[in-house]
């Protein structure tokens, strides 16, 4: 027997949540020796990815957010998982097996047959570090590659304005449309972040949305507006944004991360939606497993970012909680917006 | 010479425009013996189309709105007209001809040779009352038509909610929908356009937003949630409709008249954009002018609409000012939202 812990999601947040109240870290016993579900597998966590859109499921069950399940007060929180397989009763899964897929986040893992279609082994001819498949090589990735081609159909020369701009996402956009022969200017959320986006990633311009007025922060980077806006935040900078948006623009609705730790009723109320016929603006909410997303630029993504990464053109910058014992404190990080980069779990050796 | 009476942009409103105020008929001299400017036309006027969009145009000039010129204090209101020709020095456009095209509202216009392009010959073989043509057959009936084939993309058993709907665009976006097999929800801001709805164009369900929980109405009427919004109006009844949406709606937006008296400063909080990356909704500014849309659906628009009106499957109801001299009023009720159906002035025989 070994122990078992785990990111448990403890108790229902009324705004930020805070680690050791509303998410601890828990142990239960696990039987290391034990035989592995019949058609299933065991497996051992080597990193869990923490993502902002985690907030719209902490939430009490009869207040639900549209589009994301409640997660019941006292189950461990699910997310994308990376594990190596230690037992298997499933000959596609051998032992030793790297996979990927939707799992609670916990030390070991435990997988039925009727499950184990949920995990893919996961593919690194190149043998890279294995974190790089839950940002530019997994979700994040495709998520910033289709957003930007199939929502935002940009073209050279065009300028786009990111926010959440050093996230999990918002990197990796930025960069992407570098390649693409846009203009791009991005938000985030701390000098450090801003550094971050001119410096390593490239961006043509960058501000701290904290630091003054965030209008008069675009318009001087972009003087002539915008072409298009991909949204990881919402909240004023969404205002701002469908402000500076040239005729014709495109917002990619991807997450808002500032509005998911307020009530409903205290969201941020966005004044300049009047702009949408006058500028004809299209807006579109996205989910990377809706069809023609995700599926569509599987391929494409994995090429062309699988390329990047490998050549040093693209940069991708994490924010590394060490163990699980930390992962509360990294997720309330996460959520409050103190951490730099897209934040994983590593639970230990790859 | 004749008087010439027109109606006349005579001082920026700050809110809701008042008739005598902000708008006054003014009268020129026009001389009807005199030859037509070369290559152009003179004309009477027959119909001028009243639409809630002027407002966006009678602003101050150092205030636009996007996507609108600011008009001028002391200028003629422009509008599209429809005139019959009287004198003309164009021979595509002889005298008799009935016109159709954007020209400042007044009772006789004069048109150079270089505007001429902009007037196209109305085509009405079935001889029906010409103000079908600012209507139904003009631009709101294709608005109605290629906003929701184009941006709704309506599918059989789809619920659709239109806002403004007893409007000149509202109107027809509902019968339209009924014809497409979808169940049709409509808002109106009085009683009697609310019986309009419901009686005359055969609406599932109606009500007026201004009495009482506009969100209660719509639950009440569309339990399960809508697919389609078809927005005319903006503010509280979007951010309603944005709450009630199913995952994949799709919003169109055509206007927001609430919203056209409000300094941008004032416009209404929508606080229910956070749904859109969870809904996945897509949100689209339309303007008929733009490519892929009234171009792509003036022929079936045409041969659909028209067949309807001549059938009788389709009604269309209209708010006549019955001459120039209460051009300014019916402007002004149009703003306040005080009129019935289409907006149009009659200026006298067909």
């Amino acid at each position: 027997m070994v122990q078992n812990r785990a990111l448990v999601f403890s108790a229902v947040p009324d705004g930020l949540p805070v680690a050791g109240k509303h998410m601890q870290v828990q142990a239960t016993e696990f039987d290391d020796a034990a035989q592995p579900p019949a058609g299933g597998f065991t497996a051992k966590t080597i990193y869990a990815s923490l993502d902002p859109y985690l907030r719209l499921r902490l939430v009490a069950p009869d207040k639900p957010r549209p589009g994301f399940e409640p997660l019941p007060a006292g189950s461990i929180i699910p997310n994308t998982v990376i594990a190596r397989i230690i037992k298997s009763d499933n000959a596609a899964l051998p032992p030793n097996t790297v996979v990927i897929g939707m799992a609670p986040i916990q030390e070991y893992i435990s997988v039925t047959g009727e499950q184990a279609f949920q995990f893919s082994p996961l593919q690194n001819p190149a043998n890279v570090d294995l974190k790089l498949f839950l940002g530019p090589l997994g979700m994040p990735g495709l998520a910033a590659y289709a957003g930007l081609y199939e929502v935002a159909k940009p073209r050279t020369g065009e300028t786009i304005f990111v926010s959440g701009a050093s996230g999990a996402v918002g990197q990796l956009v930025g960069q992407i449309a570098k390649q693409a022969g846009l203009r791009v200017i991005g938000a985030a959320g701390s000098d450090e972040k801003v550094r971050l986006l001119t410096d390593v990633f490239k961006f043509d311009g960058a501000f701290n949305h904290r630091d003054g007025d965030a209008r008069a922060h675009l318009e001087r980077l972009a003087p002539g507006g915008i072409d298009i806006y991909y949204d990881n935040v919402g909240g004023e900078l969404l205002d701002v944004a469908i402000d500076a948006m040239k005729p014709l623009g495109r917002i990619v609705a991807c997450g808002q991360s500032s509005q998911y730790n307020a009530l409903p009723s205290q969201q941020y109320g966005i004044r300049n939606t009047w702009q949408m016929p006058g500028k004809r603006i299209t807006w579109r909410g996205m989910n990377i497993f809706d069809d023609g997303l995700g599926d569509k630029y599987r391929a494409v993504h994995q090429e062309k970012v699988g390329q990047w990464i490998s050549d040093g053109t693209m940069q991708a910058v994490f924010s590394e909680t060490k163990s699980i014992e930390e992962a509360p404190a990294g997720l309330a990080d996460l959520f409050a917006g103190k951490n730099v980069g897209k934040a994983v779990i590593h639970f230990g050796e790859q």
